[in-house]
């Protein structure tokens, strides 16, 4: 069945940097399984109307709709369970804490290193709609959350248990990547994309995690446009 | 095999507090092992001259000798395998990855709150000890490191994704409490012992868990004496 995978795109239909949708291009890449995908911009809300939904990923697989990132990776296992993802039991709990850590503590950290950087590689149609909808979450000006320094000095602390876990294994998930890779990979991806600035300092064992997954399953990440190629 | 763990104990005999021998008492509890406890102080260092090692947990098991709290869960899972605590692969890798979290994030916040009440828990004969030891580890005075209200807020936010998880399921990991849920509760457990105030909001989903913990396993850790029994 086809597959497509309805994508943001930012100001350069190329330029693909959405942390939920990257998730589920890992997760897609990781099944060796071919796709699509549709670029998207946050206002054409019309064009995810018969998914009822109102934000990418949505992904279809023939007749099936699907929508929310945890939600593809989860039905991706159950549709094409060889090499699980997120796994099933014990494991699905575990991975599904890291998904919460991810986005309740790392992305947050993110956002506040990249925020203007997003501004800047959003298509500039999209911009007064991206700034009014953030604004409205955080309670500040996009200005007043922009803080790089203090971005990545919270990363480097938030990530120390990832730090720690790179030293016995390559990938979060062990010897090959696996759902916790993809969960976090796809946020750091998402300010990789858009960002001129390292994010981590070079010798940090969580760099060299990155750099080999942007090499994994055929390099889908590390052929991707970043904002450096426009 | 008669199993026994060197334990950590305070100005009374009855009092554990250590967060790490408690991982490993919940988990002989969750494999359902008989076990005797032989309390040990911080400075009785030839106690555990027969394990080459310098402080508990150790477990011996026959003639087995295993020291540090996450290598006797594993040797547990390896030597009783019904009922994992660890389990393997992916689910031991997401555990492993929980460990560091908590050791990294949870329990700094956790001796923040109750570094002083730790003193005043312990035996007079090892206040010095361990006022040296821990001061040389955080670089300042322990009334410096002692802020139960900041303590508090760092663990309201570090708790987040726990808190989102346990929204989602009665346990960490899931129906019933297994590895994840021991190694975050020792740490719990090992405040709650030492301290006569709460450590998260009574209407935190963390603290509704807290207590169905508290009773599992024929209420293991709810029988526990605590410095409000003294």
């Amino acid at each position: 069945m086809a597959i497509t995978l309805y994508d943001l795109c930012g100001r350069d239909e190329r330029l693909r940097f959405s942390p939920y949708c990257w998730r589920v291009r890992m997760a897609l890449a990781h099944k060796g399984l071919e796709y699509t995908t549709v670029p998207w911009r946050f206002r054409d809300k019309e064009a995810l109307a018969f998914a009822d939904y109102e934000k990418v990923p949505v992904l279809t697989d023939g007749d099936t709709v699907v929508t929310d990132s945890f939600d593809i990776m989860r039905y991706l296992d159950k549709a094409y369970p060889t090499k699980p993802i997120l796994g099933e039991g014990v494991s699905y709990q575990r991975v599904h804490f890291f998904k919460l850590y991810v986005e309740r503590s790392v992305t947050p950290a993110l956002f506040r290193t990249v925020a203007m950087d997003l501004l800047e590689a959003i298509h500039p149609d999209d911009r007064a709609y991206f700034r009014e909808t953030r604004e409205a979450r955080f309670g500040m000006r996009l200005e007043d959350v922009n803080n790089p320094e203090q971005g990545r000095a919270q990363l480097k602390q938030l990530l120390a248990p990832v730090r720690d876990q790179l030293r016995a294994s390559p990938f979060l998930d062990g010897e090959v990547p696996s759902g916790a890779d993809y969960l976090l990979f796809g946020s750091m991806m998402w300010a990789y994309t858009v960002s001129l600035e390292p994010l981590v300092d070079a010798n940090d064992p969580v760099d060299e995690w990155f750099k080999r997954m942007l090499e994994v399953h055929d390099a889908v990440a590390g052929k991707a446009v970043t904002i450096r190629d426009l």
